[in-house]
């Protein structure tokens, strides 16, 4: 019942407050098509580029609305998250703007381009080992030593609904889908797109699409449970976390399927995407892409709208 | 005098009707700004993405309307061109479309992906050595022997208008500048960009941007006749050609002066604009951002246009 009740929560309304209340910390990015991947792959496919959102991921609606929604002594007392990259650069930026410390516990292999970003957006960083229970301890410590507010990067609902917003203003802008694809990491960007369907363009389904080596979201709709990576050695650095108990109830009952990547694949379609929409984004925002070349007779025809959702990459370590 | 009755062929209505005439085969390309550039400029630059061009180029905004301009005649013989590369893909693109045949010699070490750009879109490729006589006289024996029309890629009326296209719409959306930057090659871009600034901005100051290693418009400025280039070793592949008869009295008149980059200059500006736009661009898009840079005094506080000319990078073959 838990679940139900979880999911019934954000309203139509809250996504709707949400956008507003982020609307001036945020861009409403641009959409790009291209005909020579819609001729590859012989779908309709409209890219909501994200990676040209402030900080360069979808990552700050999230962090914007979470950090709004804080009563003034919450704001007194500091922020603090564990997050592989975005989420920790989105919420150094967005406190800033609004005058509060954030501390950012990092994993010390996180890409050296996302650390030098949080601290140039003001973040006090805090590196520790690349594993779950490391980070959530070094974030605790902060809790309790400093008073701080900790934001989960994914499983919080404030930030599933400032996640969700870019979907809205994707369907606000090219209406109704066939198709929505997102990747899935922590499940916060699929938890609000599919609530961005739900409330705005019901007839679109929403896919997921997530690495085989960090596979959670497809092994816990599969079992009904939320279930842990056994791996996270994948290259889209961004999707390596997993699935929560406030954004699993949503994808449980919102999705209608995960379709796994391989790494190759995820690499190949990267390069399609650098080299004819002529953007960087990061190995994450490919799968999607990837999914649908893979699952090509599924989309044929089809309007498919993709969130491309980020360009931190570095460009020192590319894969091609 | 020949200066004077050159320039004053190409009036305003000519650029309008050619705009009409060449919307159905190009995109009003987006207008995009960094936070982070404007931060480290101290001015308020806007980048007109040429990069999402149809054919990833500028050059496609010429090639459609010299092409359209031809007599059915002519379109039964074919055109032909030599270029470094966008030119000859945009014509072939611009061809097919038409229904006609188009020839394009390319210098046998132009990278391979405009080699092959030129292919996919169904031009026919002649290859020959790098410089300017093998190209011309490759591209006569076409003309003689196939009675196609020769179609320059930057000294030619209709190619000329055309280019001026890009910065007709940033100024429509945008209104004037203090200055807009180009970068300079064989001409055309500056030269269109020139007149559309005299006809619809001209407050605006034009400035143009070249490789030291690619120096000809410089140099051709300050002894007010044509000059060659002494080298064309630069990684700026689209700016090795030179100016011509029907660019440089429009340059002449209406350019205020030239910016020379040096090559780390140029691949320093390329990393900003990849890392910070998030854009895949060519090198020769980033010289105007170097030369904004290398002049910051000159810039500061100045709302200042700048065309990104085209995205069509061999990824394999990045210069960082």
């Amino acid at each position: 019942m838990g679940v139900i009740l979880s999911g019934n929560k954000m309203t139509k309304n809250d996504l709707i407050d949400c956008h507003e209340r982020i609307k001036p910390f945020i861009h409403n990015t641009p959409v790009l098509t291209s005909k020579l991947i819609n001729d590859l792959t012989e779908a309709d496919i409209y890219f909501k580029c994200e990676n040209f959102q402030k900080m360069g991921a979808f990552k700050m609606r999230g962090a914007a609305n979470a950090i709004l929604k804080l009563s003034d002594e919450q704001k007194n007392n500091g922020i603090v998250t564990h997050s592989s990259g975005n989420h920790g650069q989105a919420l150094s930026l967005a406190a800033k703007k609004i005058g509060i410390k954030a501390y950012i516990v990092m994993p010390s292999n996180a890409p050296e381009i996302k650390k030098a970003a949080v601290k140039s957006y003001g973040g006090q960083l805090i590196e520790c080992e690349s594993n779950l229970i490391a980070r959530e301890e070094a974030a605790r410590t902060i809790v309790n030593s400093q008073g701080a507010t900790f934001i989960h990067p994914s499983n919080n609902e404030d930030v599933i609904l400032g996640q969700g917003t870019a979907c809205k203003e994707l369907i606000e802008e090219y209406g109704s889908f066939d198709y929505i694809l997102v990747p899935v990491g922590g499940g916060g960007l699929i938890a609000g797109t599919a609530l961005a369907v739900k409330y705005f363009a019901n007839k679109s389904m929403v896919i997921g699409t997530e690495p085989f080596e960090s596979d959670d979201a497809y092994r816990s709709l599969l079992s009904g449970k939320i279930e842990s990576n056994t791996t996270t050695n994948t290259i889209a650095d961004g999707l390596r976390s997993q699935l929560g108990d406030k954004n699993f109830p949503i994808i449980q009952k919102e999705v209608k399927s995960i379709i796994r990547i391989k790494e190759e694949e995820i690499i190949e379609s990267m390069k399609l995407i650098w080299q004819h929409l002529k953007i960087i984004c990061e190995p994450s925002c490919s799968l999607p892409l990837a999914g649908i070349i893979k699952n090509k007779e599924q989309f044929l025809g089809k309007k498919i709208g993709i969130i491309i959702t980020g360009g931190n990459v570095d460009l020192k370590n590319l894969p091609f």
